[in-house]
């Protein structure tokens, strides 16, 4: 990452840290349920999410204010997934970024809760703003389509039905591409209706965002073969103890670096065609695929 | 119940009991979730809440059929909550309405991700109907408000806290006002917003919400004590003992009826005063209030 990118994102990491918290600080509620809600909040990772929602808005010449809250709900839905996903029931973590998850700390009940309020207040936060009601409406109409059923929440049912099956390449990238992908495509389109983006500039950025969304996933798959294990967090083959498919496996790992590169390239072309200030969202893009953790 | 009231309410929960599903089979997702999904919105219950707004948009002379989107929504936050609420984590029960609960018939994995379904796409509906902008922008601000951590998500984290504790009435208040009521108050006026009512009518419409939703909650625990086995779906006395604060055991039996009174006739005076065609409303109110199950 270059020094410029790096002290982007943590200026923009920076307010986003003081912004989340203190919205959900101000709001009534059961203090058991705030302290729940918080504790993830603040166990935040590196807000990838409205990161790129903030350098899209930039790359149009608007304000990053204008998009704190909508930045804020799209992080608030991502933790309220994590939190749901660690639960007993599903992935059954203990641990996430080295600290106890959710339940581990207050319990399975106030874990669920704090996770369907954060969901819940996402969409408040949005029809809140000060954005045109012709702008939320577009919003909340695109969060809700990521999040839901047939995004992010089936994404995550496609993986629940697919554990310990040998998988389609097909159905990995369904899995991807709703769990994990929809609401990146998403936060960029945010920052396109946010920076009144022509139908033309949405499009080129909708597949911006779908094919920086399968690379993220694929160079997550080959760190995990390839990885330090102080630098990813996890056992690298951590992937292949828990016979999960993924792309080396499917495709070995020249054939995932080459996919990698394809949907890396489309992606930064799809960039270029949308004709905006591309500098930013290209770094970021970089700095994705290349990685190291 | 009168037998015009009665086929009243047949007749929108036919509607509903048509449109709801409808809809839900309409999205593009993994069977699996779907199937989960349309089993508990299949097991529905009395349908109170969209009837209440149903109802309220005809006090104002515009037809139902504007608020059939919103109407579906609310019912299926108040299905999301009941799927949620039924976990192992929370009240551990089994049978709803006499049927094996979500995550009996599907595993508690796919309940906790079809309570985020229902929860997600509820907003979807509201932002892709046909109201205008800023009336949706309303409708999801009062929603996500009535649904979420100051909400109806507060409520059931306040009475988890104060299971097996001995409340005060200001404690039980605080938990029905928000479990409850928030959700019922919101039918209320999002039939004003769809309505067009003034702010005038809002306020009153707003306090009658709040006494029914009481006398609601008070009804029910009268009923507890005095009801019958077959008619109310459990044993009278159940409450009792499960050591559950209730308002008869507060301000005993006539106690709890004089309240129930009191706010039940605040309640029509509200409605009175807001100027509307009252009949069905007060109609519901009454049965509400009166029924014996």
């Amino acid at each position: 990452m270059t020094s410029d990118l790096s002290s982007y994102m943590n200026e923009c990491k920076k307010l986003l840290d003081e912004e989340l918290p203190a919205y959900i600080d101000r709001l009534e509620m059961p203090e058991s349920l705030k302290d729940a809600m918080l504790y993830s909040i603040h166990a935040g990772g590196k807000r990838i999410r409205p990161i790129l929602m903030l350098a899209t808005v930039e790359a149009f010449g608007h304000s990053i204010k204008e998009a704190i809250p909508v930045a804020c709900a799209v992080e608030m839905i991502h933790t309220y997934s994590l939190i749901h996903d660690d639960l007993p029931a599903m992935d059954n973590d203990d641990l996430r970024r080295g600290k106890p998850t959710n339940h581990i700390v207050f319990g399975e009940a106030t874990a669920i809760l704090a996770g369907d309020a954060l969901l819940t207040q996402s969409f408040e936060l949005i029809a809140d703003s000060n954005l045109t009601s012709e702008q939320k409406v577009d919003l909340i109409k695109l969060l809700s389509h990521a999040a839901g059923p047939s995004g992010m929440v089936g994404g995550q049912m496609a993986d629940l039905d697919g554990e310990k099956q040998e998988l389609t390449l097909e159905q990995l990238e369904y899995i991807h591409h709703h769990k994990t992908g929809k609401l990146l495509v998403f936060s960029i389109m945010a920052g396109a209706i946010i920076g009144h983006a022509t139908s033309h500039q949405r499009e080129h950025l909708r597949a911006f965002g779908e094919h920086i969304g399968l690379s993220f996933q694929i160079s997550d798959d080959i760190l995990d073969v390839e990885g330090e294990e102080g630098k990813i967090g996890k056992l690298p083959g951590s992937d292949e103890t828990n016979e999960k498919s993924t792309y080396p496996k499917l495709l070995t790992l020249d054939g995932a670096k080459e996919k990698l590169n394809h949907h890396f390239k489309e992606g930064l072309a799809h960039l270029t065609a949308a004709n905006v200030q591309k500098d930013t969202l290209q770094s970021i893009a970089k700095f994705i695929v290349e990685r190291d953790h």
